[in-house]
């Protein structure tokens, strides 16, 4: 299933993102060397992950080797040397703290194996920042997950500064050997892509509550029965590129001064007050019932796989 | 089906929106009557859903009383007064012109049966001021669909001034017994709904492209690959909704100042030059190959219909 199979790689700090990459390695046949500095969170990621791979198993998303055997390729460490042991990668999730991360990445690179790439899974910190005076810089990278990682696929790339050409290249590879959908970025920026995209359209959703045009159910209605069914398939350009026989560039030609016109229009400060905290939380809760933010969570994890699979087994035209 | 079933419908305009809107409500039983201006489109659109219908056989989406019985009930029309002979329901979808929508308004009026209900397909004019003046404007009401309403089933709706509350409720009703998903707007504002949420997401991926932060696929796959898998099954307070234990109340209040801090980093005003649409027009075409719109359309479609049929299947818990 992946060239990658039988390497062995860190995680280092298991929260639920370094927990969800646990799966994404081990499912695709990597050994994953597991370690927190608190030993007990540790031991629940663990035990997480392989409770994971067994109701994967039951629901036919089969790991490599199956879920028995992904368990033994969960090893958990009980310090960070035993855990950087043969690793040729290793995925830090640790605590969105600059200095924090400049501390760990110096122990990283001081006692990982010369080759291995050290990457980041931070959401909002700059490479250059963390890596800045390390010996090992040029192989420090950021590889930022969507929560839960073994669940969506896409990772934001970026290297710092220092980041060695070939490194970029090894981890956009591995990424895709695992099953991941890796984009590069050319440099930073804060959010990134995703959350950046995101806070773009939460602002409008914001505003339209809280300036009373619609309810949350509608607001959240318009998306996933609309735009959302779309950009499951295809990104704002390939959904462009459909809507005029020309392809986006006649679309964004044609629509231009549309959108021009509607982007004066929007909202640059909507009011994010508690009342509108409020009335967004009980509109929501109107739709999914009290207390459904685990049952909603399981629901989209096995619904989100489920389209991937479709995605796979019918994919969309390509240029290859 | 559907408790419309043997109602009668007009659809007055053929074009792509129009001749997607016959198929709504052949499909769910209804009879549609089918008029334009040009005859020779009409046909087309009438030829264009029949086949439509038996294509939707083929593929498993067995329309009431198979694809014959749904053919028979999409009547061409050659004047206004036959398509609209026993109609109780008109499906305006005529040119985005103010003017030209209140001619064709007042001739709905008049010639109508009275207690028809008059809907208009415009994504950016208000009823308000198509139906000024008219003896019927409360019988006047925007529902404005997505391209194509026979695929992707949201409808915004939005009452003019003077529309009457039963209006409201019996537009909310038709549409959902044809297997829409009507939302209702409170008041008017440019874009509506889906177009505005859209605009704001697309100018950040514009801005991104414009200042060389990422690749055409870069971004799109951040979307493709993580942010619409999760907004095609719930919008953007949904995915908040099981970002945090506590629902999308704590979700927003822990992170509202980063979203706050995020809103004033996005571009408001992005490089939307022809050399930003070119760049991304080839970007778009590196990933799907030349002249894809077509099957990158036929694709979309066809995935949109199957991510539906997984929700059915699999519905997200519910307040009911």
């Amino acid at each position: 299933m992946s060239g990658s199979e039988g390497k062995t790689v860190a995680v280092v700090g298991t929260g639920v993102i370094g927990r969800s990459w646990i799966r994404v390695f081990t499912r695709a046949g990597l050994e994953a060397r597991v370690y927190d500095l608190d030993p007990a969170r540790s031991l629940a990621a663990v035990a997480w992950a392989r409770a994971s791979a067994r109701q994967d198993e039951r629901q036919g998303f089969v790991p490599v080797g199956g879920a028995q055997e992904e368990s033994h390729r969960i090893v958990p460490c009980s310090s960070l040397d035993e855990a950087l042991d043969g690793a040729t990668w290793v995925q830090e999730c640790g605590p969105e703290d600059l200095d924090i991360k400049r501390r760990l990445y110096r122990e990283l690179d001081e006692r990982a194996h010369p080759g291995a790439i050290l990457a980041s899974s931070t959401s909002a910190l700059d490479m250059t920042r963390i890596a800045e005076g390390l010996a090992g810089a040029s192989r420090c990278i950021v590889a930022h997950p969507v929560n839960p990682p073994h669940v969506v696929p896409v990772v934001e790339v970026l290297p710092g500064a220092e980041t060695a050409q070939e490194v970029v290249t090894a981890t956009l590879e591995l990424l895709t050997d695992v099953g991941q959908s890796p984009v590069l970025m050319n440099r930073f920026v804060p959010g990134f892509l995703l959350n950046r995209m995101q806070a773009a359209l939460v602002r409008e959703a914001v505003s339209l509550i809280g300036s009373g045009v619609a309810s949350a159910d509608a607001i959240d209605a318009v998306v996933r029965d609309g735009l959302g069914l779309r950009w499951a398939l295809m990104g704002p350009f390939g959904t462009g590129h459909t809507n005029a026989d020309g392809g986006v560039g006649d679309y964004y030609r044609r629509y231009g001064a549309a959108y021009r016109s509607l982007w004066d229009d929007l909202d640059p400060d909507p009011d994010f007050s508690d009342a509108v905290i409020d009335r967004i939380h009980e509109g929501t809760e109107a739709i999914y019932g009290p207390d459904a933010t685990r049952t909603l969570g399981e629901w989209r994890d096995r619904m989100v796989r489920r389209i991937r699979a479709l995605k796979v087994e019918d994919p969309p035209p390509s240029a290859d």
